[in-house]
């Protein structure tokens, strides 16, 4: 087993991690990044960095490879970066290969839901599963399904998308075009617009989970109302391919369960008991270390 | 290659099929079955149907397996049947025990939408296709995912109940006991009711069907609400698996365009535009037939 460093591109920042071959990430960095930066800078800032990563290792050691977790539109075959959303920059760029001769080392690249479904998969909450469907709740909403071990892509690499399925056909507008999807319930930005609604008083979905969590009566009602709506998804999928473990993360889960008794709850109501009795939802084990573990799995 | 034959088991007719090592269907028998028939005399007239099937063989040849394809609920792997609607005498059996003694030849037993899918996958509307999804709607919806080849069975055998997705959180309620499942919408009795409500006319689904061919407006009004309905499911499992190709059979299929055309529609309303601009919504190419050819490559 080798030495590997696993990297999460996110929104405002970017992760990295300096992973043992027992799978223990031993040394970290952090790169907080500017919506104007191109592919070359920010390529040449992960370069310095794992530089840096490199020091902290044993003496004789190497670095096996690299893999990166990115949020937006990819191909995880070719390695092209198609549309990040916070990093316009480094929208349609062949990110992999340009980050690959930069490094001097193989990198891999797939979608961040995937790659935190990894760590979840291999050394978090589905340890021992066979199967596993991840939901990360955060700004957007989007999911990676593990099948018997296997992450499935779909035919055109667009498999995840489950933060649009819709919930109600005659409910919200998403910015997606469609309606009632279930992003415009569960997702940050809808905690924060229906907790303006139910409150009069503006904040961030991050800020609502923190006011429910302080017995805030406006946010815990929004926070329910997710939670259910995310209990149609998972019951939806459950019905379809029957995988029995949902696992949560992202910033919206980190409220726990005040946000999961209410998805286990409507799950029962839109599910076979039968089926529904088997299924387990719980949080993210490893929270933002998912993405750095399942980033360092990939490398391997 | 073999001659195997095939045996889809309906819920008042059971077809067999002689099917030849090139995949026809050359010889055919049919059982009307009754409700109150128990598993032994369900096998032994299947067995005196084998045993006529068998007489249209070429000379020296032989039946190398059989195939069976059932509704209900049951186990692929142990061969028993827990639960089949109509034939309540063969319900909790060791069926496929029993019938592969009474036949002397070897049995595999799967679930009827499974079994139509694998018919049209390798013989029908799927061919050259890498994966599909097959929705049964009849009297009940069903559905089977074949994903790279292969089905999905799920955790606990119980993958492929679309029928009860969710296509609306507040809409009908369903005898499964949850409310807005896409069969209050789709299937059989529902068509039926909804046009009676509409015309005030009480007729069976297969006559709505053949009402609305007819040009009969609350029967296309009826066929229209469930193909959009369909559609939402379509595009929900479309978000999440990225399959592309939707192959639909069962009674109400055979509206085909007035039925899958509201389908088409809906699924773009409800799915990415780029995602519903690849996928394929057609009717069943091989019609009853998907069945016996699926249930004949089950056997080989």
């Amino acid at each position: 087993m080798t030495w590997v460093i696993g990297i999460d591109v996110g929104g405002s920042k970017i992760a990295l991690g300096l992973v043992s071959p027992d799978d223990q990430i031993l040394s970290r960095r952090r790169i907080d990044t500017d919506a104007d930066e191109g592919v070359d800078v920010v390529t040449a800032r992960i370069s310095t960095q794992v530089d840096s990563l490199k020091r902290d290792l044993p003496p004789g050691e190497t670095i096996a490879g690299v893999g990166v977790g990115a949020p937006g539109l990819l191909d995880p075959v070719s390695g092209d970066l198609y549309m990040l959303v916070n990093l316009p920059g480094i929208s349609n760029t062949p990110f992999r290969a340009i980050l690959q001769e930069k490094l001097r080392l193989p990198v891999r690249l797939d979608h961040d839901a995937k790659v935190a479904a990894l760590g979840e998969f291999h050394f978090g909450a589905g340890r021992e599963r066979d199967s596993m469907v991840y939901i990360v709740v955060g700004t957007g909403v989007g999911a990676a399904i593990i099948y018997q071990g296997n992450l499935i892509y779909g035919e055109s690499n667009s498999a995840g998308e489950s933060g649009h399925m819709t919930v109600d056909p005659n409910g919200r507008l998403c910015h997606c075009g469609s309606r009632g999807c279930l992003e415009t319930y569960a997702g940050g930005p809808a905690l924060a617009k229906q907790y303006a609604l139910a409150s009069g008083v503006t904040v961030s979905g991050a800020e609502v989970t923190r006011r429910a969590a302080a017995g805030d009566a406006a946010a815990l009602l929004v926070l329910r109302e997710a939670g259910r709506a995310l209990g149609i998804a998972i019951a939806s999928i459950a019905m379809t391919l029957n995988i029995e473990l949902f696992v949560i993360g992202g910033g919206v889960a980190s409220a726990g369960d005040l946000f999961l008794d209410p998805a286990r709850e409507s799950l029962k109501d839109y599910c076979f008991e039968s089926v529904a009795a088997k299924i387990k939802v719980t949080a993210s084990a490893l929270g933002e270390d998912a993405a750095l573990l399942g980033a360092a799995f990939l490398a391997r």
